[in-house]
């Protein structure tokens, strides 16, 4: 456990299992998952009143390491910078928690955990989940640790689209709500890509309608949807930053080559997603993406979520989830009476921005979170 | 022969063949390529002192079928809205050519043309093209037709390089250029876009290293990589308009299928563009499209080309090949004193815009090849 103002250091992955025998998840398509297996870490302490916890929700390829180190390895969390002591989740005061979605790859049950009924990987078995099903696991995950209301649910992308979740599922458990770079549902643009990028995997025949578990990834199919996956994630303008027309030999080499470095970049990029993440998870999780939908009303339910407090962040380069998708979620929200805030960051990193600008979350986020935790009056920010 | 006044009807394609023997293309890879055959078609009639020749240039996948119908289709030719009797290229006044680059699959030599040394389709073997060949091949056309001055060189996406060329290359065998929705050069974003395109049909292990022309296309590969094409060859917003979250079914498949009309529509593009284009001609023309750089300078050779007038027009949803883009060639221009005339045309069609936005760009197009012609002096346009 963290000791007060010291960096988190080396943090270990626990594990849930529940969804057990004749209590299984049941899940939006109607179909039922158990057991069910959650991966997760926390960072910092609950306090006594257990007032202070706060759900953290990755995106796409994430997992449950969103800070600290694991042990033998210098590579930090996906969200180090703004989670710890001193930083925008402050793990001197805030208990913060993480785990990875249900239909992933990183020790929560997805596609490519043991079927129990066959003895093998799940495969194309395994249901389809939404996000709606992510967020009840989750909330069994809060149950057991004891906690009745969270503090704050927070994340970028699909970890934004978790957290309005978590707002039309679970109003009375949240306090607050900070979704970055997300919107209320996926539009025909976002499933396009989606489907290009499923349709990729699903092409490789080294994919076997799922059955590839014996014989290793679809690796081409793979590697090709997490290429076009970068693109969406980078701007026009960082693109331009980091790569420009630099070619990898100088010259144009008259062939089908890498011949410019995005093009070694997306390759080495795509090669190396294959190392780490599953297939079949992507086909899982993708899909989540594109059925989420809380619009017309869907974010906020019968019961109202005038007291939950919102921070929408967009950044303005993104052109995968633009800001005028946040801009919905506002006026969803302002529709409601709710208590929203909105900045949009003049960024030039894209949709990766909420990974990269670390200053200007922060600035945000901290004083949202100690007014939220300390029950004062909110003003609007702008930057 | 066209009659005045009537339409264009039915038209048919002709070949041009040259470069054989002792005098191939030389290429700027250094390689040769000959023979070569040109498919092309003519609209119109020229004049006695042969001065009303325009050369309409095509993008990717297109052909030299711009205007009119082939006998026994009623599909009319791409840019048929904007060439004939009355309209923006109006063939009561103007002479139109319209050729297949090589590279191409459309009647013009490429890579799926028999090579003579071999009896066999080219396939790989095939030299890589710049956009500097296919206006080469071009020229011998114009030869060929004995004309000495093109009144103007036009040209929407890869047919605005090929425009943007012809000033570079030849520029006291033009008058006038119209680049539309094009750019100096591919941006990293545009290229990494084309080497995904490239990725998914040579992963398609039924590519067989672009020797399958005995056994049929890389379907699945090609497919894929239309549908990637088709989303960035339309805005967010008109797909929105267009296919919003509609489902095929009504209801959530909770499988792989296709859910979303998008989805099916893409599919359908996809699976389409099997039947009509070669794969190893996409490889080709979109390494031409990421090898084109005419930026710093190369626009305006030596000869320089004050005497050439230039209409820039660009379409304000158009994130493909975005405004900035256009501008950075009208900016290029003014520094060498040209004369231009740039137009932003607030269309929400996205890229596909030069082939949909028929009345704004005859009206941008109408005057100034008129003026053009009649050698009047031109005013700045604003819409």
């Amino acid at each position: 456990m963290t000791k007060k103002g010291h960096p988190i250091g080396v943090v270990e992955t626990q594990y849930l299992t529940f969804a057990e025998g004749t209590d299984p998840l049941r899940l939006e398509s109607g179909q039922t998952l158990g057991p069910v297996r959650l991966a997760y870490e926390t960072y910092g302490h609950l306090n006594e009143d257990r007032s202070n916890a706060i759900l953290v929700l990755h995106a796409l390829s994430a997992d449950a390491h969103a800070a600290g180190h694991h042990k033998g390895s210098r590579d930090p969390g996906w969200w180090d910078a703004l989670i710890g002591p001193g930083k925008a989740f402050d793990t001197d005061l805030y208990f913060i928690i993480c785990s990875n979605v249900i239909g992933g790859c990183k020790g929560s049950t997805g596609p490519s955990s043991l079927n129990l009924k066959t003895g093998k990987p799940y495969g194309l078995a395994f249901p389809i989940i939404t996000i709606g099903d992510m967020v009840e696991a989750q909330r069994r995950l809060i149950d057991f640790l004891g906690i009745d209301h969270l503090l704050c649910v927070v994340g970028g992308s699909m970890g934004g689209m978790q957290a309005l979740q978590w707002s039309a599922s679970y109003p009375g458990r949240v306090r607050s709500v900070i979704p970055i770079a997300t919107a209320l549902k996926n539009s025909p643009q976002q499933i396009a890509f989606n489907e290009v990028v499923r349709q990729s995997i699903m092409a490789d025949p080294t994919w076997r309608e799922g059955n590839y578990y014996d014989y290793g990834q679809p690796e081409k199919g793979l590697a090709i949807a997490r290429m076009l996956g970068h693109i969406t994630f980078m701007s026009d303008q960082s693109m331009e930053e980091k790569f420009s027309r630099r070619l990898k030999n100088g010259n144009y080499s008259f062939k089908f080559g890498a011949d410019f470095e995005v093009e070694s970049y997306l390759r080495y990029r795509g090669d190396n997603f294959v190392k780490r993440f599953d297939a079949n998870s992507y086909l899982y999780v993708t899909k989540a993406l594109d059925y989420f939908d809380v619009s017309n009303g869907r974010l906020i339910g019968a019961n109202g979520c005038e007291r939950i407090r919102f921070l929408v962040i967009s950044f303005k380069s993104d052109w995968l989830y633009p800001p005028y998708q946040s801009q919905e979620i506002v006026k969803e929200l302002k529709r409601k009476a709710c208590d929203v805030t909105y900045c949009e960051i003049a960024s030039t990193y894209g949709h990766d921005a909420f990974l990269l600008e670390v200053k200007e979350q922060t600035n945000l986020i901290r004083p949202f979170l100690d007014k939220t935790f300390h029950g004062y009056e909110v003003a609007e920010y702008a930057i």
